[in-house]
């Protein structure tokens, strides 16, 4: 019998990147990235047409390029039995009742293309939406973000009433690119759930957007097969089949089987520009304040899945070592102020911050909020400054890991994972000293990408279960950091600083004020340089 | 009738600097500088003994040396009227009776040396005077400085009693250089009111030091002449008399009349590394919370004069430019960060910083407070940073100016002097926009050696008044700079969070406890760095 194999595509907002796997050994045996012909559209439309500030457009057609690439290369001869997709996502766009995107049709219409996630320009119609409230907001912290599904929807309802007429389907890019694959509109459960309000019991949320209804269609829970990969595919790519292709996933979703976090009780911070954190559990509770969403078989089959996150992670670091080089990159600037700031004893530069610089999300949920430093003396070092930073993004990863243990859910692990968690032993260090638990880094390549192959081969029965697809193909070791006994004493006492800090109501008034503040107009003048005064004969 | 001068002495920290002036025309004829021998001894005494951290003494042999010296330079065969002493204060040292320096008959014992200002070690007595209390602190906010003459007194007579049962007389330094140089113990009462607590009414306090009543004498007005430059100094120096000694000055104070602020109303900053806020008024009022001092004819006659600060001024400063270095020196980096700033409109940074890095003096009096920088964002950049801690000490700086303007003072100019005054037109344009009012810098060299001159021309009776002294001796010329009208909005803006910050007691709370936080014991080792997860074939 011939070799065969599994394939998992991730689809980022830059690039797609699949990897191909070893269907009986689990091995690795390729990746390849391709970046996206158009990137994202934020200045002007392919055709010329320019955009409003704050737009972020993909092409559709992009991801269709992409796909056929990337399975041409890593497939080509080779017999696939499943392909499993991560997308990113809340990534609507119109589509005809065929699964044309209507930007085919429409090429000089924006509405008519896909809004990626961070397209900001709906953000009123989520504010108008959460003004007007409603159940369906129960599990989602009491609002919509101007990112999801409903508010992008209601923009083009509102502004370009012709393409919202043209639009039979209103489809996430994942959904819409499972259906370029397979023939078959099936809809993933996760994006239907996290970006468009679904559930279970009432469906999808009703009287909101005029239209929408008959636009979407029932999802189906993650790990189902959507279809089997069109014969035009197996021609343009040469990947021999039969090949059952997955239901798509939420990106942030979609490693969690490659990292072993497929029980109950895991949580899963992944450290990128931003972290988001995931705690799976076996039993639905009313979320605690602060948690941003949760469903059911929308991220791992059979269990409840519970969002949080911090709006500022890398990037605050990446501001400062831009902000203050000391290299001559920012790789270079990185190594020396993490040399630097490991020498530092914890406690020892006397400096706390708040790591706000993208606003607050747990437990304030105010985008107003701003970073603040605190204990600057004369003996201030700009390592003390980059460690109180360090320090900082972990005081806020605890107070989301605290939300659960106040609830009293049970943390059995704490994984870590993304850019950060393992470029960055030293943070990973101070976050396992912070909260007081060792953290597991899962030591893997294309994690992304590998767990929606994990997916596929759940999908296509080539496992039973996604611990057994995690066993086959996820990580097998992991790096982990435990707490030292000697940092305890000290970041107790600065982690009861931070959250008194948090609970300042003046400090966070004087925040949301300093954002106020109107500028002096234009370019100000100096009066000359005095001259050196007096004078001696 | 051949031409007169007068000499001006300016005794600071590290070196002595002299200014010699036509006595008729008022025209600077040669200024010249003496590093002392000894600069500041803090590791160990001349004769090798070891001393203990935060002690700080002096030689009082280097000040006459630097006396010859500049004495010398300036007035052989000149004929000099009046010579006048500004000297750096709390300074004192034990003498005989006949005024010989301890330090010459005890060189092996660190007690009989001059305490300088910044000797830090009596701080504790300090505390122990200030528990204890007395009406004696009524002018000086209801405390004691460890810097000032009473806890260094009760340091020797506690720590080495056979120094302070030798020392028959204890002097401040400037008043015992006036003793060497005319023979006759005429202390100034601007050295005895703000760093002895004497008062014309009571004396000085009475019971604090054991003997020490008995070791001091009855000051005289500042402006008021000690007596006659001894033959043996005529000799040594080649200067010609008769010439009139005056008594010392305060250092701080000393340089008032030589920029014109010789008149009720003149609310006067010296902008050092750290700021010293005087102000002059013609009534006495008992003192609004925050200011520090206040006493008559101690630094200009009949004028009460009040005294305030800001801990941390330009070091500050220097330490952002230190920690955070744009060019190769600091002086480049410094006019860049300055050309920088100079371009940002009042109130486009978003930021705001509380200046109080070496804690704040008004209006907490509290050391233990730190800095703070507030509205972070992957926005902010280090010019913006940089201008928000030029606009908090100019917060800071009005905060001094409304205590004043709250008890209804009369300010009637504004002035600004010393390094940073003359060095960063921008910090003063941007004070003048936070105060609100219109600043002069006056244009002038050695302005503190010219001011002791003024001094010295009064007590000879040259001129009948400081205010004719300053006209004769003192500036001519002031940049003025005046607020521009467009900055107003947003700086009232930010003043008022500034001082909704300080009022935070929550805030000061964190600040304190952060500098009580253990550090962890010993360096910290960091788990090896993660290897590269998985392997692709």
């Amino acid at each position: 019998m011939s070799r065969s194999y599994v394939i998992g595509l991730d689809y980022g907002s830059e690039s797609a990147r699949g990897v191909i796997l070893d269907a009986v050994t689990g091995e690795q045996i390729d990746s390849h990235v391709h970046a996206y012909r158009h990137g994202i559209l934020t200045g002007a439309l392919p055709g010329g047409a320019a955009l409003p500030r704050g737009w972020a457009l993909q092409n559709a057609a992009d991801y269709v390029e992409a796909a056929e690439e990337i399975l041409g290369r890593l497939g080509r001869n080779r017999r696939v039995l499943s392909i499993g997709v991560g997308f990113t996502a809340s990534s609507p766009m119109p589509a005809t009742s065929e699964g044309a995107a209507l930007s085919d049709i429409h090429p000089n219409d924006p509405h008519a293309y896909v809004k990626l996630w961070k397209h900001g320009a709906a953000q009123p119609y989520a504010d108008a939406i959460n003004r007007k409230g409603g159940g369906f907001l129960d599990n989602f912290g009491g609002k919509l973000s101007g990112e999801w599904l409903l508010p992008k929807a209601a923009q083009i309802a509102q502004e370009a009433p012709h393409i919202w007429a043209a639009a039979a389907r209103f489809m996430e890019g994942g959904d819409w690119l499972v259906w370029q694959l397979c023939g078959t509109e099936a809809r993933s459960l996760g994006l239907a759930a996290y970006k468009a309000q679904y559930s279970r019991v009432s469906g999808y949320p009703k009287g909101i957007v005029p239209g929408l209804e008959g636009k979407l269609s029932q999802p189906l829970p993650v790990g189902s097969a959507a279809g089997s990969l069109l014969p035009a595919w197996h021609a343009r790519t040469g990947i021999e089949g039969p090949t059952t292709i997955a239901v798509a996933v939420i990106d942030s979703h979609v490693v969690l089987p490659a990292i072993g976090a497929v029980s109950s009780g895991c949580f899963v911070g992944a450290l990128g520009t931003s972290a988001a954190y995931l705690y799976l559990g076996a039993d639905y509770r009313s979320l605690p304040a602060g948690i941003e969403g949760v469903a059911i078989d929308g991220a791992v089959r059979d269990l409840w899945c519970y969002e949080a996150g911090q709006a500022s992670f890398g990037d605050m670091l990446a501001w400062f070592v831009k902000a203050f080089p000391r290299g001559g990159s920012m790789e270079e600037s990185f190594a020396l102020y993490n040399a630097a700031a490991s020498r530092l004893p914890a406690g020892s530069n006397h400096l706390i911050a708040l790591d706000w610089w993208n606003g607050n999300r747990v437990p304030l949920a105010d985008s107003m909020l701003s970073g603040l430093l605190l204990g600057l003396t004369v003996h201030s070092t700009a390592d003390g400054i980059y460690r109180a930073l360090l320090e900082a993004l972990c005081f806020g990863a605890r107070t989301v890991l605290d939300l659960y243990r106040a609830a009293e859910f049970t943390v059995d692990r704490v994984l870590m994972t993304s850019g950060l968690a393992k470029k960055n032993p030293l943070l990973v260090q101070i976050m396992a000293d912070v909260m007081e638990c060792a953290i597991e880094v899962p030591q893997i390549a294309n994690a992304t990408a590998v767990g929606a192959a994990i997916h596929g081969a759940v999908a296509a029965g080539l496992v039973g279960t996604y611990r057994d697809g995690s066993a086959r193909f996820g990580a097998r070791e992991f790096q982990t950091y435990r707490p030292r006994p000697e940092t305890a004493e000290p970041y107790r006492a600065l982690y009861a600083q931070y959250r008194t800090l948090c609970a300042n109501a003046s400090l966070r008034r004087v925040m949301r004020d300093l954002g106020e503040v109107a500028a002096a107009p234009g370019e100000v003048s100096l009066p000359p340089q005095p001259r050196d005064g007096g004078s001696v004969a």
